[in-house]
């Protein structure tokens, strides 16, 4: 299953200029530093273009000619975007889009199944569900009643998403993830929880990409909402009411507290907190294992937990294995300047 | 599927006197600052009674009468119940029960199914194992070998529970959840790690809530508990032979390691971890993202990793950002001594 | 479904020689400090030992004879590993190996199904995929087009492997856990963020174990790797290009960033995070919530966040509290050497 192309036929395909043999053939892809004979590399900038001279590539993509190299050059005003484009044509995507509704799953009546969905065997699609055109609902997924599914949307093996959900189009739900659980939330009487009825559902935007088994919770009474073009990697928790806005990219484990409002283009590090109730500007950056609450500016790049700017955080922590340190030199200190005042 | 009720209507629902137009039409429930005309909603005290003036809500809950206020008003003890009361009457539940067992679940014949058990597609429900009067076992279940569930509890799609389990009354657990996977406890021999069999079980008490994609593992030789009415969040990790008590609640992300004890009425926040054999009282709060080991006292508030008292924590964590220039006040400081000294 | 056997037929099982009634009947295991007359329990060394006069244990495994007990002794040359031997050969495991392929699960005739093969209700197997000898895919698994599960490996129900993994031999993987999603890569093109295609796979070793809902990705160009003999617990996220060494053991969510590079035999403690492209020698011990970045020798033990040597980080986090009377302290000095200044 392997590609099988000339450095001819790659430099047409991504419109570039070859430089050396174009009848070499190739049939991977790979790094400079790891890449052999029969694999296509690329080179961004400095110190990769350095790196070209030593390779064992059959052919890399360069944003410039460079001299005294002996593999081939394919030259393109972007070789990484030339590389992606490559991949995404090269191989075949992680998801079948048959447009064949299995036999083995169990699709209600009262469902709207539009045309070209795909519904993979022992998916259940619950009444009043709708799944738009061209979406792909993959074995053993769980659609709600009156969940819907946006043109061209792809949920992967085993997701799970509960009743009123509604997902954008062209986005991306991987294995696990679960959509619209009930929040945290629980009235407390005579000593005991009673869990609060969970009536808001969970708005996910066009392009968005939800990570495996992460889990989104849907809002108390008004909706919990995911902006067109966020990402999200896997195992983060959204709780209730939450509000995220456009193109974030948070990485792996964060946890958003419930009724907590994000801007736009936000930045987060694997497994950082953010305490519920706060607000998070637009263009954030949020460092690995922060823990933030209360008020974060627009364009600010908090770490720490608690968070604070990250070049006060930086200049903490590489204080703080000193700090024992410290502790002894005041003390000596403590003592020098009393002897001083017995002196006098 | 939006309800629909007259004030007078909500007023009878939760037995509440009306101020103000009887016959206004709801058809939502909103906050007080995000109501519209066609919305009831709630204020509990200050500061919400005072944003009453102000709210675009068609009618207010309130516990006192409050003048001037050109909205619908509904007096009742306590608006907070009345809201949560009405919601579950209003809104139909996240589940189906309709007492039906799915043509496209696999029941073992040599499993215990009581009466009104719902069961949902794909459902596989192993031998000896017995579903209690009432219980619902939505779409994609696993239930093992002897695994009970208890009278009027809920599995939400995806749910596995390996073999062995008990799950009391009332309980709900939330998709992706997997209880009574084997711990992590290995025999180390000749550099290898053998896995010891990990015999004991999980037994969850009486209207405990799971959240999705959470892990309790089951114990080593005794089994792995958790009390009456604690609700754990989403992602929880819960290690083996872990005893959690009554009415605890413990919000996303919390790791509790294998053998630690948790007495009643204990809350944690979101990413807390607590080491393996720890020991926390009743009614001790954890703070997120605290890193927990050893002893904790009844009553106690700690946080920070490693986890301190509230207070102390607090004044250090202030502190902390403070540090570089403390070392810089004590280089100064010392220099003033020695020259200082010289000069005597 | 309890075990029955008497002191000597355990004696026998374990290659031990009886001190004591050897008639007696054993129904169960547990700690000296919870058996009951009916149970077997084992003492490996101090403080055990000194509990064995007083245990209720009808029977205990031990390595040395004991004077002065009134309960059955059992002398084996290592308890510890007597016990687990028992366990193994007493309880049935926790999957049912029967080799029968359900009528109930989509097996695609393009797959390769060797003898002795055990799959579930539900499971879908899809094209090109292999499952080797003796291996169990139980209820709800999904294998990816091209997977292939290796002899006598098992994946517990609702297990996904996207498509293109590759899964060793006596490996077992738990409920909910995903391998081979795409890793979260992103070429940022005018603001927006287009997924880079993931065409690596991932190439899990020999005896092997992952946690309930863990979430391995799939490599960008090259494969993600686990080596032989690697446990991970539950809730941990790998990610893409990562590549982890033998006999690792890291516990409950704990986060690899990507391409990270980790050695042989290194332990992780609960929740500590790994950055991406950070290099981790043989037999490094990072604590429980450390932060981890750029590399560690081998043998190191790292803790805090960001991590340091155990040694300092320990020292450090002890004075840590004492930071704002070390503030007041300084203040004070101040206030002294400025008035000692004055006075000269």
């Amino acid at each position: 299953m392997n590609p099988r192309f000339t450095v001819a036929q790659v430099a047409q395909l991504v419109g570039g200029r070859v430089i050396g043999d174009s009848e070499k053939v190739l049939t991977g892809f790979a790094p400079l530093e790891s890449a052999k004979e029969s694999d296509l590399s690329f080179a961004t900038g400095d110190p990769y273009l350095g790196m070209v001279k030593s390779t064992n590539a059959g052919a890399v993509l360069v944003p410039q000619e460079i001299e005294g190299v002996s593999t081939s050059l394919i030259v393109v005003d972007n070789p990484y975007e030339a590389v992606v484009g490559l991949l995404s044509q090269v191989y075949p995507p992680l998801y079948v889009k048959d447009e064949r509704i299995s036999r083995m799953a169990q699709v209600s009546p009262l469902a709207t199944i539009e045309e070209g969905v795909t519904i993979g065997p022992f998916a259940v699609i619950e009444p009043y569900a709708v799944l738009k055109r061209g979406c792909v609902v993959m074995a053993h997924c769980y659609v709600g009643e009156g969940t819907e599914v946006g043109e061209d949307s792809i949920l992967h093996p085993q997701v799970t998403l509960y009743k009123g959900v509604k997902i954008g189009k062209r986005s991306i739900i991987h294995s696990g993830a679960v959509v619209g659980s009930p929040g945290f939330g629980y009235l407390e009487k005579d000593g005991k929880r009673i869990p609060i009825p969970q009536v808001g559902a969970v708005e996910i935007g066009d392009e968005v990409e939800i990570g495996a088994n992460t889990c989104i919770d849907r809002g108390t009474l008004a909706n919990t909402k995911i902006g067109r073009g966020t990402k999200l990697d896997n195992l983060i928790q959204v709780g209730h009411n939450v509000i995220i806005g456009e193109d974030c990219a948070f990485a792996g484990q964060v946890g958003i507290s419930g009724s907590t409002v994000i801007g736009n283009k936000v930045l987060m590090g694997g497994q950082a907190g953010i305490a519920d109730h706060a607000k998070i500007g637009n263009g954030v950056m949020v460092g690995a294992q922060a823990g933030v609450s209360g008020k974060v500016k627009d364009g600010e790049i908090v770490i720490g937990s608690p968070a604070m700017s990250h070049t006060v955080w930086r200049r903490a922590a590489m204080a703080f294995p000193k700090l024992p340190e410290l502790l002894k030199r005041v003390r000596r200190l403590e003592k020098l300047v009393k002897e001083g005042e017995k002196d006098e």
